[in-house]
C-alpha cells in the first residue's frame, strides 16, 4: 500500500490562461482518518471549467482555492481505511475530494456509488454534476417545446453534448457548435444532433446559424460566450429563452473582452430571458434528474463520451486542454485502478 | 370646427438620433366615420422611447412605421362624430390614435376614460401604459421581496419613477439613477427614494452605486443600458434579478456600442436573471394593475409628474427631448382643450 499521498496545489494565481508553474506537485503521508472520517484512495477526478473561477482571488460562488491547497474537485475513488458509521472500506464514493491521490472525509457532500449500475467513472459525468446541469439548465431554465429550435454551445464538451441528446428527446431541433470536425462528426453522426458547425473554420457565425436554424433560434444553452453567442443573439426567436452556463471564452482573460453591447438589447426586442444557475440550485431534484438520466441512458437515447488521462502529475495538463477545448465528453484523470 | 387635420408623419429614417427633418407637419381633412367607426379629437398625445425604434425599418414586435405615413402612439382624445354602437359622441377615449390632431377608429383596443376617476392625461401615464409597464415589468418580472435593494435607471421617467416608488410599497430600499440635479432631488424629496445620483455629474457610477446599495443590488430595472448597466452589473447579489424595460442609450447609435462583455458573465457568476418584456404580455391582467395603482395613487403612496409640450408642431421636438431624457415624469403633447 501506498505510504505517500500526491497532490496538486495551487502555486500561484494565473494571469490569464493558467500554466504549468501555477500548480505545484507535492507529497504528503497518506492520511489517516479520525473519529468520523474515513480516507478514499481517488480513482477518478474531474477537471472543469468552473475550477477556472476558483483560482482567482475574486469571491465567487465558491471560496477560491488558497494559495497553497488543494485544488478542488469532484472525484470518485473508494474507501480505503474508516472510522465513519456510514462509509465502509471498500465502499465507492463521490465527493470533493480534491486533485489528490488520497483524500480524507467526514462524509459531507458524499454519495455511495453502485459500481454494478454504471461505470463509475459516470457518477462524474453523465449521472454526475455534468449530467445534472444539463438536465436542469436545459430542462428548467428553458422549458423546451416540440419543434422548437435549441443551439448549444460548446456542444462537445461534457455538459453540451447532453443538452442537444436531451433536446432531441423533447422533439426539439438541435444545433450544435464545437471546435473541431471530428466533434461535429460526432455529433450528427453519433448523438443525433440535427445540425453542427465547427467554429473554427467557419469565418461568419451568423450565416451559418441563420441556415442551419432556418426558423430561428428559440432556445440557447451558452457554456462560451463572445462571438459565438453575439451571432446567436442576433437570431433569437420572441420569448426565447437562454440558459447561461457557462462562458468558457472569457474565463482566461486579463480584461473583459469588448464587444458589442447585444445581449440587453436582444432580450428587450425579443421579450427574451438570459438566466444564469448553478447546478446545485436545484440540488432537492437531484434524484428526479439521475433517474432520468440513467433511464434514458438504458433506452440507448443518450450516449456519452469520455477523454481519460492518466496519473496526477498530468491533472493541470488535462485541465489546462480541457479549457483549451481539446477534449470530446468528459475530461477525465485516473489516478489509481478500480 | 376645425375643417383641417395636422399630422406629423415620418419624412426619413433617422440615421443615429432623429432630427426634424426626420418628420414632416401634413395637412388632411378632418375624417368623416363610416359604418361602424368613430372620429376623435385627440387631447393629449404621448411620446415615448419605444417610438424610436419603430422608425427603423427593421422588423420587431411592431411594425416600423412606413416613410409617409403617420407616426404611431398612443393618445386621448374626445369622440366628435360616431357610426359605431359602443362610442359615441363626447366619449373620452384612449387609444393607438398616433400624432395627429384627429383620428379615426373602429375601436379597436380603445378603451373608455372616465374623466371623473381622473384626469384624463393619466390614461396615458400612471394610469396607462407607462404605469402597467412599472407595475408588471417591476413584480412579475422581479419579484421583490422586504428588505431588498431595487436600483432602477432613467429613473425620473414616466415609468422609472413608479418603478422605485412601487419598491418603496413593497418595502424594498429604492436607488435611482436619473440625469439631473433636480430630478435627483425629486425623487428623493418628493417620491421617497432612499438615494439616486445624477449620472451626468458622477464620474464613478460604481462607486457611487456602492456607497449607495451597501448591501449590494437585488433587482435592477432597466431603462438604459450601456456604462449605468455595466456598473449595476458589478454589485449585483446571487440570484438578481434585471427588468429589462429598455436600453435607450443604445436606440440611436448607428453602430452598435461596444462594450465589456459583463452581462452574461454576471449572470453566470450571481446566478441572476435578465429578462426582457412588452406591457402586452400582461394585457389580460390590465384591470389587476390599474386598481392597484389608482388604489396607491387614492392613499397617496404613488405620485406622478407630467412634462406637458403643446401643439401637434411641437410633437417631434417633444419627442427628441424625451429621448435625451429632458423630461421629469410622462412626457405628453397636448393638442386641443378638453
Amino acid at each position: 500500500m501506498a505510504t505517500l499521498n500526491r497532490r496538486i496545489t495551487l502555486a500561484a494565481r494565473p494571469v490569464g490562461f493558467p500554466k504549468d508553474s501555477d500548480f505545484n506537485l507535492v507529497e504528503s503521508p497518506v492520511p489517516t482518518p479520525k473519529d468520523g472520517e474515513f480516507v478514499v484512495r481517488v480513482i477518478y477526478m474531474s477537471v472543469d471549467p468552473y475550477m477556472r473561477g476558483r483560482m482567482n482571488d475574486v469571491k465567487s460562488y465558491a471560496a477560491p482555492v488558497q494559495l497553497g491547497e488543494v485544488m478542488g474537485g469532484g472525484a470518485v475513488g473508494k474507501v480505503t481505511a474508516s472510522n465513519h458509521p456510514t462509509f465502509r472500506e471498500g465502499d465507492v464514493v463521490e465527493g470533493f475530494f480534491g486533485w489528490q491521490e488520497y483524500a480524507v472525509s467526514n462524509g459531507q457532500g458524499v454519495r455511495k456509488i453502485d459500481p454494478k449500475l454504471a461505470p463509475i467513472s459516470t457518477a462524474l459525468g453523465i449521472l454526475g454534476m455534468p449530467g445534472l446541469t444539463a438536465y436542469f439548465g436545459l430542462l428548467d431554465i428553458c422549458d423546451p417545446k416540440p419543434g422548437e429550435t435549441v443551439v448549444v454551445s460548446g456542444a462537445a464538451g461534457a455538459v453540451g453534448s447532453l443538452v442537444g441528446q436531451i433536446a432531441k428527446i423533447k422533439g426539439c431541433s438541435a444545433v450544435g457548435i464545437a471546435g473541431a470536425d471530428d466533434k461535429v462528426a460526432y455529433l450528427t453522426e453519433e448523438l443525433g444532433f440535427d445540425a453542427a458547425f465547427n467554429y473554427k473554420t467557419e469565418s461568419n457565425y451568423f450565416k451559418k446559424l441563420k441556415e442551419l436554424c432556418p426558423k430561428g433560434i428559440d432556445v440557447y444553452f451558452d457554456n462560451v460566450g463572445g462571438e459565438i453567442t453575439d451571432a446567436v443573439l442576433r437570431l433569437i426567436n420572441t420569448r426565447a429563452r437562454i440558459s447561461v452556463c457557462g462562458q468558457i471564452s472569457q474565463y482566461n482573460l486579463e480584461q473583459p473582452e469588448m464587444g458589442p453591447r447585444l445581449v440587453l438589447v436582444s432580450l428587450v426586442v425579443k421579450q427574451a430571458k438570459a438566466e444564469g444557475f448553478l447546478v446545485f440550485q436545484f440540488a432537492d431534484r437531484y434524484p428526479e434528474g439521475l433517474k432520468q438520466m440513467a433511464e434514458w441512458i438504458k433506452q440507448g437515447k443518450l450516449k456519452y463520451r469520455e477523454d481519460i488521462e492518466h496519473g496526477i502529475e498530468n491533472a493541470p495538463r488535462a485541465f489546462m486542454a480541457m479549457l483549451k477545448g481539446r477534449n470530446t465528453g468528459k475530461q477525465l484523470v485516473k489516478l489509481s485502478e478500480e
